[in-house]
């Protein structure tokens, strides 16, 4: 059996990992329970996510990691397959994005290249519009969470869209939560302002898109009836599962959504079962 | 009898005035017809703009022109009235937009401010969380064009809204054209971000908003049943035109919309009349 587990308000919020959670893994693993640490967080690798579960006392492994960024990699390098040389990909976003299109062998440009971070010139505006400063090789527009975005990469994104990218994002959330409040999303920095310009809208890698749990469910060959997904989000995580036919979705309440979201009658999705924290769970049968 | 003129792909396109246009204007108003400039461009002020009349050898005054920065520094400071002290507006957007707020006596901060222009930092995540980073007295967020947008003031915008700041925008243009491509527009760089981060609309200032037209009508006490709108642009001049019930609308083909756009069934607006070009004007009894 699978336990999909996300994150940001189910593991931990900020650096604070909750109560008894290390030793609900542990309880989980030992009675044979595979668990998979599923985020839409993209400014992170498997690598950097590990050193902060290994940083915050949570044992764990590259392999038990699945981002939003490595989903992107994945689906770019397995199904897209854009042939060469137009497979370059075009990023919004910083280096976790990076770190995984690495790990799958595919050609990128923007992200933290130094020479985006600054403001348009007269030369940015002629070459943009005539595409002398574009590469003819870029195939495929990455929108992903950019701590450093400007207009510069908003207009080369926008040049490259109009002929013909391949338009993906590593996830569309409007906000991510950060020191008790909510900062720019992936979805509000980068997808959505493409979105709005090309009047088309991208695929996205990370939940609640099935994309994502399909390449999940190619990696990991589970059993969709016999997985369950853990997470505090309706519209994200919970929705994730239950669009994706899971055996079970399973809301914990020391995230965003509270019991009053999907007891309205427009909830966005309703979970199977919920706890108040992950580590209640202990307490059931397994 | 008063012309509303827009002027970006009417008047000229870039810095290249079409043919004609200068004797086209002097004939109107030769024949008492008045002229009214109005255009959806915030990043310059009617002081900015008259300047760059002047330069393309085009005879006007400030009072000729009504540019969507003028707009919602009219509409700030005598429609919405914030009372003292939390009257400050919080700017996305260049000069043009801070020239008119000046104009009005309207207090602001952001905008062009060069403290705005720079990384985030980790007092920034800290003190815009929890508020002391930000300024008590912003009662507005005005989200226009800014060719130096970043995450950094995307979140100080958000804050506010989340504050209960009253949102508006002087336009929500996707794109707008340059050096004949598209480049990120107003709407898509600072309005629909925010929108979609905070699921809320912004009251927009700029074609096609009623707004405008209402500010129009006040500041020029015009008939609108005696008044043409001429534009390039179905959905922001000719929709704008339509949906105040003006005596008539100009469609001119010197610009963005083609005959095929309004002759198709799902057309946004539909202008009464047309000409190849302004100047065409010239020939019509008048």
């Amino acid at each position: 059996m699978f336990f999909l587990l996300d994150c940001d308000g189910v593991i931990w919020t900020g650096d604070h990992v909750f109560e008894g959670v290390p030793e609900t893994l542990e309880l989980l693993r030992s009675r044979g329970k595979k668990v998979v640490f599923v985020t839409n967080n993209s400014t992170k690798s498997r690598e950097e996510y590990l050193k902060k579960f290994t940083t915050l006392g949570i044992p764990s492994n590259v392999e038990e990691i699945f981002g939003s960024a490595y989903s992107s990699a994945i689906y770019i390098s397995r199904i897209l397959e854009l042939p060469a040389p137009k497979n370059k990909v075009f990023v919004l976003g910083e280096a976790g994005i990076e770190n995984e299109l690495r790990s799958e062998n595919i050609p990128f440009i923007g992200g933290t290249d130094p020479a985006l971070r600054r403001d348009m010139t007269p030369e940015d505006w002629k070459g943009l519009a005539d595409g002398s400063l574009l590469d003819p090789d870029v195939g495929c527009v990455l929108a992903g969470l950019d701590f450093h975005i400007n207009y510069l990469k908003l207009a080369h994104a926008l040049q490259y869209l109009r002929r013909g990218a391949v338009f993906l994002a590593t996830n569309i959330d409007s906000t991510f939560p950060m020191n008790h409040n909510f900062f720019p999303g992936a979805g509000s920095v980068g997808a959505m302002p493409l979105a709005f310009m090309t009047g088309t809208q991208p695929l996205a890698l990370g939940k609640p898109s099935q994309a994502m749990l399909d390449a999940i469910e190619g990696k990991f060959q589970l059993d969709r009836a016999r997985t369950c997904m853990v997470g505090d989000r309706l519209n994200t995580d919970i929705k994730f599962g239950v669009e994706g036919k899971l055996g079970g979705t399973l809301a914990v309440l020391t995230g965003v959504s509270k019991r009053a979201d999907w007891e309205a009658r427009d909830a966005v999705a309703v979970p199977a079962f919920y706890v108040d924290k992950l580590s209640d769970l202990g307490a059931v049968a397994l």
